[in-house]
C-alpha cells in the first residue's frame, strides 16, 4: 500500500479542506455567493502579502504574473537588472527580452544569494534601469533572498523592487509593506496550499506610477484592468471559480493558525529538514538555504535521478530532481505548505532508505532523529 | 431546500465523476503518472476538436488563449479582418488592437449572424488581411455562425480562419480539418463541463506558417513552446493539474456518449428550449440561434434583472442576464455541457414560475409542455 505524500516544491500537498470545498457542485462567478467568497479572499491575501494594497487574482499559473510584472511596468527599449542566480531568475531575464526591454543580468553563482550590495552597485552603475527583478526563493537552488535587504537599497533609488515570491510566500517572510517591496508576485500551489492555477501580483503605488508609463502590449495580463475589478469584487475575466474557493479554506486555515505561527513552522522544518541532511553526512546545496525547501548534494556513487524516482514509484513519496544544469545532482526537499513534523520525519526517512539501498553508508534513523531533536527543543 | 443549478453559459455544472477526480491528493506533474492522464487528455481533445493537429493545453480563461490567437500569428501594422456581433466579437477587436493590429470590423447587428458572404466580400476589400476572427457562438446573443461556410470563402484565400469556439465546442459541430478551419480556440467551463482554468488552441499548418512570421511579444502564451511541449507530453508551465486530471474524466464522458450523440443531445435540447420559449409567448433573440444556449427577449413589464436574481435566490437555480447593451433586455438559458432533458424541465419550470409571480401572462406548464412534446418526438 503506497499512500501519496508530496513534498515537491509545488504542487504541495491540498488540505483536504480545500480539497472538499473544490468539489461541491459549481457556481457561477457573477454571483453574490461568489463575491463574498472573492471579497474574503482578497482580504486574506492582503494579510498573507502583508500589504495594504490590492493583490490582483489571475487564472495562470505564476509565470503569468511574472509577465504582467514586466509587460505592465515596463516599455520595449527600457532597462531592467534582472538577478539570475536559477531557472526563475532567468525567466525573468527571458521575460524581460520578450518585450523588448535591455536586461542587465547580475549572474549570481548557483547555490548563492545575490548581496543588497550586489545590488546597490548594479542600481549605481546602471541609473537608467526602471526595475530590479528578484527571485526571493530559488526554486531551483533553494537559495534565499534577502529580499528586506534588497528593499532597502532599492527603495532609495528611482527603480523599483520586483520580487518573485512564488514559492517562498506563505512559508517565508515577505513583509512588502513594511520592507517597502514594489511588486510580489506569487502562485497557489506553494506555501497557499490549493492546486497549480492562480497567480497573485500586489503593487506599489510606485509601481502603479510606472504602469501608467508602460507602452508594452498586455491584455489578458492586464494589471490596470484587474484592478478595477478588485475594487468592485470581480475579476476581468471567468476566473477559475473552484481555485478561489479552494483558496479561501487554505487562507481561513493560515488565518486560524496565525502568519507568525505559519512563518515559526516553516522555519522549524527548516531546520529539522537540514539538520537531519547533515547527520547523514550530505552537503546542503544553497549557502543561504531557504526555509520553503532543502536542495541536498546528491553523494558520489548514487544516482539522483533514480532516487527520486524510486522514491516516488515504490514509496508514493515525491521529492523533486535538479533542474537544468543540477540536473541528477541534487535532489530537493520540500518543507511547504500543509506540512507538519511527520511529513517530513516520512521524508526524511524515504531518503534514509533510498540511499541504503543505493550503497549509500548510513545509520538507519540518523537522520530522522536528528529533526527529532530539533523539534523537542524548546 | 435549494438545489443547485447552473443553466449558465459557462461555467456549466461539472460532473460528480469530475469533481471527485479532481478531489484526490495532489500529484506532481513532472511524473509518469500525470503525464499518462496528459496522453490521454491530449487525445480527447484532438478527438472532441475533430482534428489531427496538437492541440494546446494553457492554464487560463478562453480569452487566454484568444490572446495567443493575436500574439503567434500576426505583427504590429498587420491587418485582421474582425466580426463584431456581441461582447466576445468585440474582444477579438479590443485584443488585436492591443497588438497594434489594424482591425477591419465587420460589424453584425446584436443578434444577427454574419455570413460567408459578407466575409467573403470583406477579404476582396482587404486583400491584405492576413486573418479573419469569428465567434462560433457568440454568447453575449445566442447567434450560431455558419463557420463550415465561412471556412469555405477563407480558405480559398491566404488569410487563416481564427474560431472562437469557446462556448461552442462540445455542443455545437466543430470540424476543424474538415472544414479547414485553421485556429480554434475553446474554454474548459462550458461543453467541456470542468471547472474554469483551462484553455485550448488548435492550429492548421497554415496558421503555424504564420506563427512562424509574427512579431508579437509573448512568453506565458507562446504557443510555439506550447507545442514544442505536447510533443512531448508536456507544459511549458505549471499546468493547473487538478483541472487536467478533471477534464480527462469529462473527455471520456463525452468519449463514451459519442461526440454524434452529444451534439444530437444539444441539437434536441435547443430546439426543445426555443419550442418552450415560444410556446410561452416570447421571443427567441438571436435570429440564428446557437445550440449552446438561447437568448430570449424579456416581455414588456417584467423586470429582466430581477428575474436571473430571483431565480437564483428563490430557487438555487442560475440562468444568465443579458450583458453589456442586452442588460435587463433579454435572459440567457443555457443548454451546454452536462445537461439533460429534466435539467431543461427544471430551468423552464422556473422561468414560467418567475414570470407567473412578475405578473406576466402564461399558463403555467405550457413551456415544459412544449419540451416534452420535442423530447418526445421519433
Amino acid at each position: 500500500m503506497k499512500k501519496v505524500l508530496l513534498l515537491t516544491p509545488g504542487p504541495t500537498p491540498v488540505p483536504e479542506r480545500a480539497l472538499l470545498a473544490m468539489a461541491k457542485p459549481m457556481i457561477h462567478h457573477r454571483t453574490s455567493e461568489f463575491q463574498e467568497i472573492l471579497k474574503e479572499v482578497e482580504e486574506s491575501l492582503r494579510y498573507v502579502f502583508c500589504t495594504k494594497n490590492d493583490v490582483l487574482i489571475l487564472t495562470s499559473s505564476g509565470t503569468g504574473a511574472m509577465e504582467g510584472a514586466v509587460a505592465n511596468l515596463l516599455s520595449p527599449g527600457d532597462t531592467a537588472i534582472v538577478v539570475r542566480g536559477g531557472k526563475f531568475g532567468e525567466r525573468w531575464g527571458e521575460l524581460c527580452e520578450a518585450y523588448g526591454v535591455k536586461v542587465v543580468a547580475l549572474d549570481i553563482e548557483w547555490g548563492k544569494a545575490v548581496t543588497p550590495q550586489e545590488i546597490e552597485t548594479a542600481l549605481k552603475n546602471n541609473p537608467q534601469a526602471k526595475a530590479v527583478y528578484v527571485t526571493a526563493c530559488e526554486t531551483s537552488t533553494g537559495v534565499s533572498v534577502d529580499v528586506k535587504g534588497v528593499a532597502a537599497v532599492v527603495s532609495k533609488t528611482s527603480a523599483v523592487l520586483v520580487v518573485d515570491a512564488i514559492s517562498s510566500l506563505g512559508g517565508v517572510e515577505m513583509k512588502m509593506d513594511e520592507w517597502g517591496v514594489d511588486v510580489v508576485v506569487s502562485g497557489s500551489q506553494k506555501g497557499l496550499m490549493i492546486p497549480p492555477g492562480l497567480a497573485f501580483a500586489a503593487l506599489s503605488e510606485k509601481a502603479w506610477k510606472l504602469v501608467k508609463e508602460s507602452k508594452c502590449p498586455k491584455y489578458y495580463f492586464d494589471y490596470t484592468k484587474a484592478k478595477k475589478c478588485v475594487e468592485k469584487t470581480d475579476t476581468p475575466w471567468t476566473p477559475a471559480v473552484s481555485l478561489v474557493i479552494g483558496l479561501n479554506e487554505a487562507l481561513k486555515m493560515i488565518k486560524e493558525e496565525g502568519l507568525e505561527n505559519v512563518l515559526a513552522r516553516h522555519a522549524k522544518l527548516a531546520v529539522a529538514a537540514r539538520s537531519a541532511m547533515k547527520a547523514l553526512g550530505l552537503e546542503i546545496y544553497a549557502k543561504s538555504p531557504a526555509n520553503a525547501l532543502t536542495a541536498v548534494v546528491v553523494p558520489q556513487g548514487v544516482d539522483g535521478e533514480k532516487m527520486v524516482k524510486n522514491i516516488r514509484s515504490q514509496y508514493g513519496i515525491s521529492i523533486a530532481g535538479g533542474q537544468d544544469e543540477l540536473k541528477g545532482k541534487v535532489f530537493r526537499l520540500a518543507h511547504l505548505g500543509y506540512m507538519n513534523e511527520f511529513d517530513l520525519v516520512v521524508g526524511i526517512s524515504a531518503i534514509e532508505m533510498e540511499l541504503h539501498k543505493q550503497g549509500y553508508k548510513l545509520e538507519l534513523g540518523k537522520g530522522v532523529k536528528a529533526a527529532q531533536e530539533v523539534f523537542c527543543a524548546k
